[in-house]
């Protein structure tokens, strides 16, 4: 039987602490179009995402993500990783269908670090409500409908401060993530990798810190829009909605052009970033930045993204 | 043994009549790099290319290609391709790694429709000369040096005025493409279809025409820019330059804000691009436009592909 | 006494023939926001206007435009247009302060080409409401809350099937506007010109058409929006909105960026653009273009402005 | 007699002590174009600059700006400006016709703050090259030859360190320019104001400062683009370059979207941005900002221009 592969990115469970301010932030600021509302929570999507939703939010005390959902490649893919992650010690939770409206059947498991992961292959990809819906046939939404309005959910960025490198093994092998770029220490130690599934960059950044409000921290979700001048009309939406963010920056690892603003309701990071490049090469050798040219991995240019901002705290249950 | 498979499209070898002005056209105005010239063939590609080169330039009889090249998933894949090709009948060259600089062994063979398709694994992906490389180390040149300056080689377009439906069969089951969007006329044939074994809405444009200049043509290849603003750029470029050309519009299949100019060396057209949208969903039903849909769908707004200029006659030898 | 002179554009008040669609057209489409509405009839401005309104809109029978409003310089110039006007024979109406909320005392007159013009200095230039404000003093509202939401109102094009010379004449010596580019016979007749009282390339174009659906007609105004890609999200709103439009294209006179769609409700087109230049030199020689290249003047590149959509037919009382 | 009226901005006459490396700067980074080079004196100017130099570059002793050079309205303008300054006790050297190569008869005098200046009403408007000549007849040179090439010289930025209201004074009695914008202290002193006579929001920012390496002091020249994507492009272009900046960034002030970067041969910083808006309302109240609103005015989102790098030394003969 072949290897069970992940496909893609699914969608993040937010919990907010302020549901309210969170729907006005994700919704109105944001842009995102939602689905559907049922049992209080809230399924949301951008323009141009396909699946049901790529973002829940429900009212909880303190901001935390339940789980992040990643889409398989085959149907029999989900077993398949049962399977591997019981032979592997790992605590499987099965996730009966209809669970979560618009997903199939799940397992959930915790990353080493403790970050939880949901696994499917089943969705939904219900058409848009007929005056929401794009001329297009292959676009879900009418775009630029209000806010930000990018394109189609994009990546996660987690942090731990455990030992990176036995969750980094367990990305790679256990779920067939590829390393595309890392910074390593001058012992050799990986402290940020940037892995994908896909032919983007990263569908998943995971990040060492030396301590953290929380042990396994979502650092930020991000939305892909298709243009730089988007970000540059971002900033002033932002800020003339009283956000703080940071940005426009452009890392050089990923060459990403970014701002990073945080849900006032659930203190969960959003970037919202155009550019980069896509990975077509079967043999791509992941690009190591050492940690004399992280600052350039970092920012190729622009505002900063300093430890001065970085205070949520959206930790995993 | 796994199923061999296509990574990516590589390069396209084109023979120009006027290699002098090929070269102005795709060093200066497109701003392509050149890697090398070798035995009078040039090899180039742009900022963001990885692989050795996307084009080969070289002097001859009238504006031809003499294959379109594309890299296998795995090494072991361009035999297993040769033996499930010649299982099916058709005949099967070798190229001797090294044939073409920068370039491994290889199989050539032609589709039904005649297109000469070339398979290799093996690529160098040499540095930039020290003054023209990018400071950034996932990055092969300093972007915006000259001309256009795209990131990117992206795609092919070629026509047939044969019977579409085997090559799109052989494109789909004797090579793996996927289809991504497709015109189908009130009988149920299959036009133009959009296709790809990447995440790219297309790699290969395929294209059914009641009469060609030749059998097989290539209509056009296409390089990829990050921003809209890059495509309104270009236009002003090529118009400074003394060329014609159609755009810019945006197509409602593949979402593709374009220009469309043509080689004045070689008759070889060019779309300068950028937008469009990728599929991640391993389920993706391929968009269907009907007749009455296709002007939609050829043109979602702005200067109109038509065939007030659809003379290039480049060939496929 | 100093020559009076004029300002700036101030307005158009324009007669819908359906003012629900007009008001969906400017206010959701294009995003104009509204100061207020009073006695049926509503007072837009784009967020970056600073003016009480830039373009009112009633009901009435078939789309009209009762007159295109002008700023003085000086509190005395409208009278001193007055007996300019006078002198010259001109017929010169006056209204009182209050008559248009917003503007204070006016004369209205005709051009020999029947066009109506309204001069005035004495202008509100409201503060928007808190909860639509920019959070900038140096800016009305903020920006991106709507549609295609441009900067702010910048020329209006009008045409006439009368004897232009006569009416470039008075442009020029009773109301001082300047001949800043022009279109030619070869038997030296100016057959379009674009003029301006300030630093724009034109505030004002006046073009003579050898027939027309009425005798003075206003062929367009225009919005002005900071970028590109401005223009090319607004093609993305107008499409799925079900406008038609003509554009992306980029005029060589006055290298303007534009789109053309007409307000489905009182048949007056708007051009939305960006781009162009400013005019400094106090010695600037009117760039004169012949008919031959009038095709370049008119289309730099892009989707053409051509007649076949030429059917507006906004006549001026 | 009409008060004599300064038209627009002219040209700024630096000195670098490192001419060579000046060169490259402006004209292979910033992409300007070279009119002529006489006597050691290369005299530039941006694509869409119609005056025969908008920038002149000399080898000397020290970063220094010879003098600011103003066009005048009118040719009688010169000598009446001579006469008001003199009057004023002001010393007003004369300059005969052709000492700058494409400047007529000319009269320098320092401000109150010792800034020198220059006004003239005779230039050439020599045209490009025909090989380096738009296609357009109302632009200089084809645009995007090279580097960031921006479309026109815009403004000027100097500090002081003595009292700014003699200046202020000055400025606005003598040469006749409108305060736009301004922040005060807390006593109703002005520190900063942002003046034209155009309709540009600032032909001339004038800025107060504690200290000062040179008592008169260039703090930074403009070029201006049309689109924000040409500021982001040119921030790539520094950074491959080797070229510090600050930005991009947006200030509140002037709405300009920038980036900062110095000549590294002279010290002379760059401001290169787009953005803002004009002011055609002949009653503009000048926009207060109180030191409390400073930050806002400053950045409204971005990279901010901090005193970190505020180091260079551009002091005026």
């Amino acid at each position: 039987m072949a290897r069970p592969e992940i496909a893609k990115l699914g969608h993040v469970a937010l919990v907010s602490s302020d549901l309210e301010k969170s729907l006005w932030f994700f919704k109105e600021v944001i842009g995102l179009e939602e689905t559907e509302a049922r049992d209080g929570v809230h399924y949301l999507r951008a323009w141009g995402d396909f699946q049901h939703h790529t973002l829940s939010l429900e009212a909880g005390d303190g901001g935390q993500v339940r789980h992040i959902g990643w889409r398989t490649k085959r149907p029999e893919d989900v077993q398949a990783f049962r399977e591997l992650l019981e032979q592997d010690g790992v605590e499987v939770e099965t996730v009966k269908a209809g669970t979560t409206p618009g997903i199939g059947e799940a397992i959930r498991f915790p990353l080493p670090s403790g970050h939880q992961f949901e696994l499917y292959y089943d969705v939904e990809k219900p058409k848009a409500d007929e005056h929401r819906r794009s001329v297009l046939k292959n676009q879900t939404y009418k775009a630029w409908a209000k806010g930000v309005s990018p394109r189609r959910f994009d990546h996660v960025n987690i942090h731990t401060d455990t030992d990176a490198a036995l969750t980094y093994d367990f990305l790679r092998e256990q779920l067939g993530f590829k390393m595309r770029e890392y910074v390593r220490d001058d012992d050799g130690n990986v402290l940020a990798g940037w892995m994908s599934v896909t032919s983007l960059v990263h569908d998943l950044a995971f990040i060492q810190k030396p301590s953290l409000p929380s042990p396994a921290r979502l650092h930020h979700i991000s939305y892909w829009s298709d243009d730089s001048q988007d970000i540059l009309r971002a900033a002033d939406i932002l800020k003339e909605n009283g956000l703080r963010f940071i940005g426009p920056g452009k890392h050089g690892i990923s060459q990403a052009l970014y701002l990073y603003v945080m849900d006032p309701g659930s203190g969960c990071r959003v970037e919202l970033f155009t550019g980069g490049y896509l990975i077509f090469e079967p043999d791509w050798e992941p690009v190591e930045w050492t940690l004399a040219e992280r600052d350039l991995g970092n920012t190729y240019w622009g505002d900063t993204v300093s430890d001065k901002e970085d205070n949520n705290v959206t930790i995993m249950a």
